[in-house]
């Protein structure tokens, strides 16, 4: 399989930090073996000056992948809105797949804001740029956030599916690159014991927790038009919600995953929130002297079918918490206590630990050997890091590796990202809380979370 | 809580190695403040000759708990059937409880044939030395076997049930005592998530390991009367068997939990063996130069229940073989494989390590992060060892609590010991297959487990 890498929008941070270490990788591994990368931008700098600000996010580097990576990279200025450039590209292409032999197999990536998703589809389409036949495709990658509201994701749909067909379509959301989310299908449907466990009758809730130690860094003006709700929780937190509450697919494989993920997403609804913005936020800069975003959020989250009807699901994401741990924890229900002289004080805990460690664990309950009559409850468990290394694939990597492959199962479908937006449009937000940073939230989790009957792990 | 200990049998192995050191722990942890501890045997010893023959095998002595030890501890010469010695054993216990102030609640151990189990329990009842009242009780204790087939055990429980109410009767099955083994029912009754998982539609079949290394020692002659399945299949092995079988229980306490055990067993049958005996097994010291008892055996079991129709479960017991290790693994159904493109080489076992290691494991499948479309089984678990130091007591120091506290659940009652007497007896035995000491059985073992579908871990 060979390829032809165009990013749009390779200035960028992204393209710096994440998308050249994932194709310096896959060449690496050799997940491809031919390939051309043709970066895009506004400015006036060099494939040289692109691949120099990225070098530094590759740890360890073989040097004969550098130099294959470096003899196939080029740089042409593209502004988004001037359909000339459009045409330089064609001929950039053209020459730089024959030169390097090439099929003509094109993945087309906008690391841009998705204020500009629309000319560029319309301009890639216009101009011949993304053939798709029997012989050569051509696909387009989507980098988040896929629009900033309902109205405007719907627009960018509507002009994508006009001029792409959706198996061409790639909406990137990376946490479904993560090993331990992209293993939460797997984990559900290759272990027979999880199914029977898996509904109202024996979970009790669900929390997703993204907490993150750092503020916004340099992403201010960004940020201030999104806030936790539309940053962490519309994409990352709804779409590891869809994938631990999905009905079993057909089959594991992308249109049955995505058909299965947009049916509970249809079904979701906010039931309680509580939002929250640390002191200081305001002064940061590029955001509003009196902004109201929220950079903490509290859920509390209903999905109304036969399976979970009765069991909340609770997502909590915020900026500057006092730790970073992103991680899933299926609670289930207290047992029938007739059955013991002591109840359990705590109940079984499945936990994905998504970030920054890996990994799967279980929470038993076994005898205190040291006192017969006592119920212990201990923890039985795996690291991906302890038990794989540490050479788990990044997000990227994994997810360009499908965009080749043409897997479109860890990415997110039109239906899935209009009813996520939604779910998040239909809140009423009420009050703002402040917390200090360093805090777990604001001191109004407290409460929210005793009325709701949620103890956070 | 005060006793006196009364051992017949007090020169024998167990009472050196087992039941001393197991009483001194139970000073030591103070689980008994207030006692004495009388031995009884044939031979004309002393109190001080026994307890140096024990001292060896208790590793890590307190100079206090030992000189208490020491001081309340008294031997007598008897003769299980010489009624005088009984007399003078009254007199004896009278004495040794004034002097230390006890209250005269008393624990008869039995550590000898069962060939004497009616004689000595008759003479205890005739000469008053077992009263149990409001203000004292006695318990006596019977060491395994329990007869040495249903017709034995029958007349033994009806001559014991003559002279003791069965709440004064403690059978012992030490692997009861063993901490994992106790474990059985906490672990499955305490935990929400093992029930909906405990059945015939989840569990394809259930193994129980219990291989032994060492050949038979200086116990040839009477191991030649047993063979391995009255020696541990009987017993421990269906023991085992019928806690992970049985259904809840109404309350996790003593007779709830017989009364489904014996259910259980009752229902219990030996559908196929595979017996074995090792070469060499002949010239041992004390057995038969003809002998046809089994050293080895592999037996399919079925359970005419709702709960395990169709589930077998497979017990396997062996001297002389390739290693030393109890254990249970629960074995669950492949998965409907429609939900994946790659079915699970392995499915989701569950396992209770019993010894030389005492854990608890579960098997997952997750994925391969190398090559994700692969399936990896991992095993999550933690060991006894580990999380609780290797300080968990001795089975024999745990029965010997339950005893003092008047607690039974981990002791066997009339009905188990006959129904599982029962389940052996009605096993008709087929060949005889020879082994090399070090094999892991006889070579038809490969041809049976492939018949019966059985794949040992």
């Amino acid at each position: 399989m060979d390829a032809t890498f165009i990013i749009l929008g390779a200035t960028g941070d992204l393209n710096k930090r994440k998308l050249i270490p994932a194709i310096y990788r896959l060449i690496d591994h050799k997940t491809i073996t031919k390939f051309a990368y043709i970066g895009l931008a506004r400015s006036d700098v060099t494939s040289e000056s692109i691949l120099k600000d990225a070098k530094k996010f590759i740890p360890e580097k073989n040097t004969k992948t550098w130099k294959k990576l470096v003899s196939n990279t080029y740089y042409q200025i593209l502004d988004f809105y001037d359909e000339k450039d459009y045409i330089r590209l064609n001929t950039l292409l053209e020459k730089v797949e024959k030169k390097h032999h090439l099929s003509g197999n094109r993945i087309f990536y906008l690391a841009t804001l998705p204020d500009h998703f629309d000319t560029i589809s319309k301009n890639l389409s216009k101009f011949g740029l993304a053939r798709n036949n029997k012989t050569k495709w051509s696909r387009v990658v989507y980098e988040k956030p896929f629009g900033s509201d309902l109205a405007s994701a719907k627009k960018i749909n509507k002009c994508i599916n006009r001029v792409f067909s959706e198996d061409q379509v790639y909406r990137i959301d990376h946490y479904l690159g993560k090993e331990l989310v992209s293993n939460i299908s797997f984990i559900r449907f290759t272990n027979r014991i999880l199914e029977p466990l898996w509904n109202n009758r024996n979970v009790e809730s669900v929390q997703i927790q993204m907490d993150e130690s750092i503020g916004i860094g340099s992403r201010g003006a960004f940020y201030d038009r999104y806030g936790a709700l539309k940053d962490m929780i519309q994409n990352h937190g709804l779409q590891m919600l869809s994938l631990i509450a999905m009905d079993p697919p057909k089959t594991l494989t992308g249109e049955h995953v995505r058909d299965e993920k947009a049916k509970v997403l249809q079904k979701t609804k906010i039931e309680d929130s509580l939002l929250g913005q640390y002191v200081g936020y305001k002064k940061e800069l590029g955001v509003s002297r009196d902004s109201k975003t929220e950079t903490f959020a509290a859920l509390k989250i209903s999905i109304d079918n036969k399976r979970w009807k009765g069991v909340p699901f609770f997502i909590k994401a915020g900026k500057n918490l006092t730790r970073k741990e992103t991680a899933i924890h299926i609670k289930f229900k207290q047992i029938n206590c007739l059955l013991t002289r002591i109840c359990p004080t705590d109940t079984n805990y499945f936990t994905f630990k998504i970030q920054p460690e890996e990994g799967l664990y279980l929470e038993l309950n076994t005898k205190d050997p040291n006192s017969p009559k006592d119920v212990l409850p201990v923890k039985m468990g795996f690291s991906q890091r302890h038990l794989f290394g540490a050479n788990t694939p990044e997000a990227y990597e994994t997810l360009i590796a499908d965009v080749v492959r043409g897997d479109q199962s860890f990415f997110v479908r039109n239906d899935e990202i209009e009813y996520a937006w939604k779910v998040i449009e239909n809140l009423e937000k009420g009050n703002l809380y402040t917390y200090h940073p360093g805090d777990v939230g604001p001191k109004e989790l407290i409460s929210w979370s005793s009325k709701n009957n949620i103890r956070w792990k």
